[in-house]
Order: C-alpha cells, then structure tokens, then sequence
C-alpha cells in the first residue's frame, strides 16, 4: 500500500477510482483491456467533444475536486447538448503530479460519478501519466442522434430569431467576486454567482428538443459576443443583439444596479455553458413548447442579419461599444 | 501575426496546422464547430482508445518533433491493432507552453499527415489549451471492427499457443544507445535499435485478419513480461515462453553477443509495440497465412499454462529469474 497522502501505482489507481464509474458499460471491459467498444443506436450516430482542464489555468489548486471533476464533465455535456446529442459515454485522460494526494483524487473521482449518473453517462475508458508540472485532465464526451440531425455552428439565416437558454453573466460575475470584486452585493447573491461560475448546468434536455428546429447552435464558453461571432462567421451573417432583453439572474440584476459597466462582463464574460441558437420564426411556437418541456427557461435576444459581425443595442437602440471580445484561449 | 518564434492564438493554430488534417472527414466539420461526428459502418462497432504523452516523460524536448507525433499516433494505433481494429480517425488534445514555437508545431503536424495518410486515418476534433508545464499531447484513436469481435486480454486458455509478431527488445535497447550503453555496438546495429525506439512499426494488418483465430491479444508496451502477465491475468491462466524462440532482429542478437544480460532488458524493456496474442494449436495454419497475407514475421514463443503468472525458460529449460517485470507508469 502507498502512504495514504501519495497516489497508488496506475494499475492500482485505475481499479480503485475509475472502474467503478465503467461498471455500467460492458465494452468497457471493467477498464482491464487497451480499448473500449462503442456504436450508436441504428439509424443514430455518434457526436464526439473534447475539453480539457489545466491545473492553475482552468481551475485552481485550492478548488474542491469533485467540482473541479462535475465542472470538467459539465463542459463537455454542454457541447453535446448544443449540438442535439443525448450524452452517452465518456474517455478520461489524466496527468498526475505526485503531489496531488489520494484523498483528492478519491473526491474528483466522486465527483464524476455523481454527475455521471445524473446525465446518464458511463465512463468507458482513458490514459494516466505521472507527471511534475500541472495536473491536466482530458475528457472525450459521446453522444447520439439520429443521422444527419447535428446541430452545427452554419445554417443561421437572416430574420432568424436567436435565442439563448437559461440565464447570462452570472459565472463571469461568479468569478469577479471570487477575486475579491462585488463586495458591496449581498451574501447569498455572491454565492449564487460563486456557484454558477463553479458548477454550470448545461441543458442537455433543452438540447435534444431543439434538433429539427434551430437553424445553428453552440454552447456560450468564450462569453455571449465572441461566440454568437463564431455562429455568425461560419453561418456568413450578422447578428444584433437587444440588451434589454438579456436574460438575468436576480442576482446579476443587483450586481448590474450596483455597477452598471458590469454589462461588459455580461457580455463578454464567459463560462455561460448555455445553448444560443438561431431559429426561423415560424419555428417559434414549437421552440416554446420544447423549452417548456425541457423545463429550461429560454429568452429571445435579438435577430440575424445580413452582414457580419455582432451588434449590442442598448435600450436607446443604438450600439454599445465593447472593449472585449471575449475569453482567448492563448 | 505572431511572431514567428511564438504561436499563433488558439483559432489561427488550429486554422493553420490542425485543419487541413480534418479535410477528408466531413463530419469534422474543418474543425470548425464544437464536436464531430462519427459512425462505423453498418454490423460493426467502434474500438475507442486513448494514449497520451508528457513532455519529458514520453519524449524529450530535443526529440524530434515528427517522430514524436507519429510515435503518438503509432502507439493508438498498435492498440487497436491488437484489438482486431481497422484504424480510422482520431481526436487531439493539447497542452502547449508558450515556449514551444511555430517551426515546431508545424514539424508535429507534418508528423501526423504523413501517419495518419499511412494508417488511412483523419483527425477529426480536439481541444487545445495553454499551460506552462511540461507539453502533453493526448491522442483519442478511432477503429471499427465487426460487433463482438473484439480480440480482448481475456479469454487465453491452457494449451494456446503464445505468438508474437516483428521482433523484441529492439526499442528497450535503442534507449540504451541513447543513454551511451552498448557503444561496442557497430554504429548501424546502434541506429537500428534508436530507430525503432523513436517509430514503432504497429501491426494493423495482422491485427484485423486474427480477429477470430486468436483467443486472447494486446500490444507489449510495458514490456514482454508484464504484457504477458497482464494477458494472463484476465484470463486467469500462466504462461511460458521459450527465451530461445523470442524473435530477435541482427542488432539485438549482436547486442546481446556483448552483453548476454541484456536478456532481461529484451524481456521487461517494452516499447515493443508488437502484437502479443495466444490462439488454439488448431488455428495455427490460419494463423501463418494471416501472417503472410499480412506480411508481417511471426513468431511462436510460447504455451498458455495452468495456473498464474509468466516464466521465460533459458535453453537449459530452466525459468530466468527476472528483476523486473516491466514498466509501470508511476
């Protein structure tokens, strides 16, 4: 046995933490073979992301692990449910410094079975390797749908509506106030901005229900400008976006009372994990009974239009100027 | 533009290197949207593996940045291999620090053009991201096969045979040139065993024509011991192999000429990436004409035993007794 602050040999560390979170998937092989089976449904397909943490840059060392782990899971979630996939399966890729201790990883890896319920997913294999520099966590996320029914960044169309589930801003505010910004907001408003920030709920439900209906969708990561920019630049159109009617968290409103110019972080922020999508209007009523049966609270925000690029228009019409477009990756 | 020196930010480095390897994937959608798409053909599955590597653990930051992406790929493909699998397409997850540059970059890419061409195999996602540690570079392959003939660990039965292709120990010792062993060695036996240390020579074309004749496969990565070990494991069965019959390659039996100790690291070194399998003495014919079909060597090696555990019997028919039993990963 290791001492019990130091990490087992990988063998050891895969039976204790991982299979147990593979036990449900046959082709998983109890996570004793080199690779794992997998095929769609008939007449379904697999879709396929991957997103990766890094130690310091993504999360921090001080973070609780089985958020670190849910939040890891949730990302990918969210790319599936932007897409229309029913999440199914998962691959995990570790690099582990000595230093991390088991206990840690005993919470991460709780983490991901909790979460792994709550989707409906199953691990089915992955990699480990020691390493000294930051730990780095790789996840390859699978889900289904039927053939030729994804739903991809191209297709919106001018006059389409574009909308956006959930509420915006609150995890780009979340992280302000965890450096110590927003302390004039009350308690419970920072810790409900604290928690979006650490745990985002994709909408997996929402998701499926749209298949058929938007025209273009994808997942807001890199924050609401930069991201309708990316549906917008491979769709070929414009984008203006209503600012009033943004959708807003009570606690987003009060953080935006007390400092009007937060707008720009709400905008621009990022870590939403929300679906934004562009649908033709005559798609309107059956985008209102799916959110409604998705149980997911949906808002439209403005329109596609000719041209390119996106606009912000405040509540006098006219463009607010950004002096950010959102999270880049280098 | 970036400086040449520095690389380019995430969209633009994915636009310039990692795209055009996504070009004959439709459903890579150029490496544009959030997520791919895949499905193998219809009556067959999907053989999912995933195989990453740490700057400085896996390979030196000197190394030759080529070799160390095919190297990537080589290793995910020799696990599918011996899983029966046809390669076909795979994910891409990257941790770069600032200091890598563009030149080297560009050098890995090409690395994965050439392969991934020779493998008949496309990139079809990934992720990047920064980070200041060591590079780690995790490679999700893709192969398809038909449904439930996935060749596994498990299932070697008292009696098999115990085959091996190519030749061993060429990689462990190619290590040890590297690290100034075996200067005796004339200088093209020296190179030999370097190049197979930088470039397995995985074996997918035997892989697929065994699915059905052998009982029990995997790769040797860990080396030949542990590998067989671990076959045996699963299959709760021993085996033991004839030091005599293990395929060796003129710069091997030259080294071991110098050195006869270098028996052990030609059995526990790993790095082999040959494919290690156990099938019925009524297979055997099959089994050659595979080989040949494949036109890759073949090699007998050994019986699959009652019991548990592995013994590599010297000339005399004595079991070696063996310091170490292989790689382990922490």
């Amino acid at each position: 046995m290791p001492a019990p602050d130091q990490p087992p040999d990988e063998f050891a560390l895969i039976a204790r933490l991982f299979a147990p979170l593979a036990r449900d998937w046959p082709g998983a092989y109890g996570l004793l073979d080199d690779a794992a089976t997998i095929a769609p449904p008939p007449g379904e397909e697999l879709v396929v992301t991957k997103d990766l943490i890094v130690e310091g840059v993504h999360y921090l060392p001080e973070d609780p692990p089985d958020l670190v782990a849910r939040k890891l899971l949730r990302v990918n979630v969210s790319d599936l449910a932007a897409k229309g996939a029913r999440p199914l399966a998962y691959l995990l890729g570790v690099v582990l410094p000595r230093r991390l201790t088991l206990d840690w990883l005993e919470r991460f890896a709780a983490g991901l079975e909790q979460d792994q319920a709550h989707y409906g997913m199953s691990l089915i294999g992955g990699d480990t390797a020691a390493g000294e520099g930051p730990a780095v966590f790789s996840l390859t996320a699978f889900g289904t749908l039927p053939v030729g029914t994804i739903m991809r960044r191209g297709g919106a169309k001018p006059g389409d509506r574009v909308y956006l589930s959930g509420t915006l801003g609150d995890a780009a505010l979340g992280l302000k106030v965890l450096k110590g910004a927003l302390s004039g907001l009350p308690v419970a408003g920072q810790e409900a901005l604290i928690a979006r920030y650490r745990l985002p709920e994709p909408r997996p439900a929402l998701g499926v229900r749209l298949r058929g209906l938007a025209h273009a969708a994808l997942d807001v990561s890199d924050g609401l400008v930069a991201d309708l920019g990316h549906l917008c630049d491979v769709s070929k159109v414009g984008a203006a976006v209503e600012v009033a009617k943004l959708p807003l968290s009570p606690a987003a409103r009060a953080a935006l009372a007390l400092d009007p110019r937060l707008i720009e972080t709400v905008l621009t922020g990022g870590d939403d994990y929300e679906i934004l999508f562009a649908a033709p209007a005559s798609a309107a009523e059956a985008i209102e009974r799916a959110a409604l049966a998705a149980g997911v609270p949906l808002a439209e925000i403005g329109r596609i239009i000719e041209g390119a690029g996106v606009e912000a228009l405040g509540p006098d019409g006219r463009a607010l100027a950004l002096t950010r477009g959102g999270y880049r990756h280098f």
